[in-house]
């Protein structure tokens, strides 16, 4: 997978200078990331006969909410990982006290491009819809929830429902954030928010799965199924998505 | 000072939650701040002819900003701070995890409540300001400029670049943000943002005069006019502004 112009408009946004926080924001933006989510907002946004460049402030901007969030995750106090990617954590490189920054600077400049980068009445819309899958009820409570049930014992629904805050809300919102770019109708955006939603459980579900946690590979099957069907709607505008879907379950690391 | 609406709008956007993260959240915001920057917010929208309500959202939001702000800056990589305001650090009280998350989650929810509270083309306006007044550019580069020199030799225009980025920025952009809000003139706009700004460095000389840093009472007395002078053209709608700056002028602590 393969978008130029991803790498070129996250370049052209984060900072340039010399100093630790650039340096740490931009090593952990370009650390070989599969930009899957930037990608889903695209393809999502072409699905509803919307263009590229509408897609790819916001598209970006979920692509440096992803990293950020990884930043923060990665913290001794979190999940004290010291290799992402194979390569050392932005903690290990910078420090934490510039990671905790670099993770801030990102999230912070996620929503000056969605407002710099689209229409408001659009734009609005967008930040609205990130700002909500992101925060204490999507995203980090997510990752709090997480934490708490660290090491104890959890049963399917407490792994869903932390699988669907940490990862697939944030999916689902991809792909809705591409439908509002997009300008498409309300069927459109809530089957596209299903579809991701379903892509994002199965997309962790695969993740666990390689990570040996015993994940159920049916399970993951049969939420790629759901997430393909959502695209029926869309006939061959979706083809993009469906190739991803195939390529996400297929992936081993 | 007492702005009732301001504390009723920030129990109405914070989570409600018995969890670590929600409950985090309220402790740091409701532990005895000042209030100093929503209010800004709301009499510089009163300056220019603007209601309570319109300027109400974003003032609740600066306030999260402000408080996420404060939460990860006292964090053991950070200033490593146990107490603030005469009671325990967030991280302290909750643990680090949950305090960067906190911080995380209060900066999300603060984009979140310009995007549901404002109009769409006035919202984006807001959104565009704060962001880059907070970013890397902005707050978070300031705290990330005052580590690197940490203990280290500063030069008088080095302190003022970090205090200008750290608190003047957020002084100043509450001030535009209370204009834009009341869909202010430009003039009025850059005028509330000069008074900001300067308000905001003599805020930061008085608490460092407090904190026996030995910072130029004088210089601070001179801040002060320079922000004043910037009122004129507002008349009497800006003598609420004058006092906070009086009353901001004289605090002890």
């Amino acid at each position: 997978m393969q978008y130029p112009e991803i790498e070129k408009t996250l370049k052209k946004y984060l900072p340039k200078g010399d100093d630790a926080l650039s340096k740490a924001m931009r090593y952990s933006v370009f650390s070989g990331g599969k930009r899957v989510r930037p990608i889903i907002v695209i393809e999502s946004a072409k699905a509803c006969r919307g263009s590229l460049r509408c897609a790819l402030a916001p598209a970006v901007a979920i692509e440096l909410v992803h990293t950020y969030s990884l930043i923060h995750d990665d913290l001794p106090a979190m999940d004290n990982d010291d290799m992402r990617r194979g390569k050392p954590t932005c903690h290990k490189v910078f420090g934490e006290a510039n990671a905790i920054l670099a993770g801030d600077a990102l999230l912070t400049l996620a929503f000056n491009i969605i407002a710099k980068g689209t229409k408001p009445a659009m734009g609005i819309k967008i930040i609205e819809e990130l700002s909500r899958s992101v925060g204490a009820l999507g995203m980090v409570g997510g990752q709090a929830l997480d934490l708490e049930f660290h090491g104890k014992v959890k049963d399917k629904a407490m792994y869903k429902k932390i699988d669907t805050l940490k990862t697939a809300k944030l999916f689902s919102a991809a792909a809705r954030i591409g439908a509002l770019a997009a300008q498409a109708e309300a069927k459109e955006i809530d089957a596209l928010g299903r579809f991701g939603l379903n892509l994002g459980l199965s997309f962790q579900m695969v993740d666990d799965f390689i990570d040996g946690d015993g994940a159920d590979n049916i399970e993951a099957k049969k939420l790629t199924q759901k997430a393909n069907e959502e695209l029926a709607i869309f006939g061959r505008r979706a083809d993009r998505l469906k190739e991803i879907v195939e390529e996400l379950s297929k992936r081993t690391r």
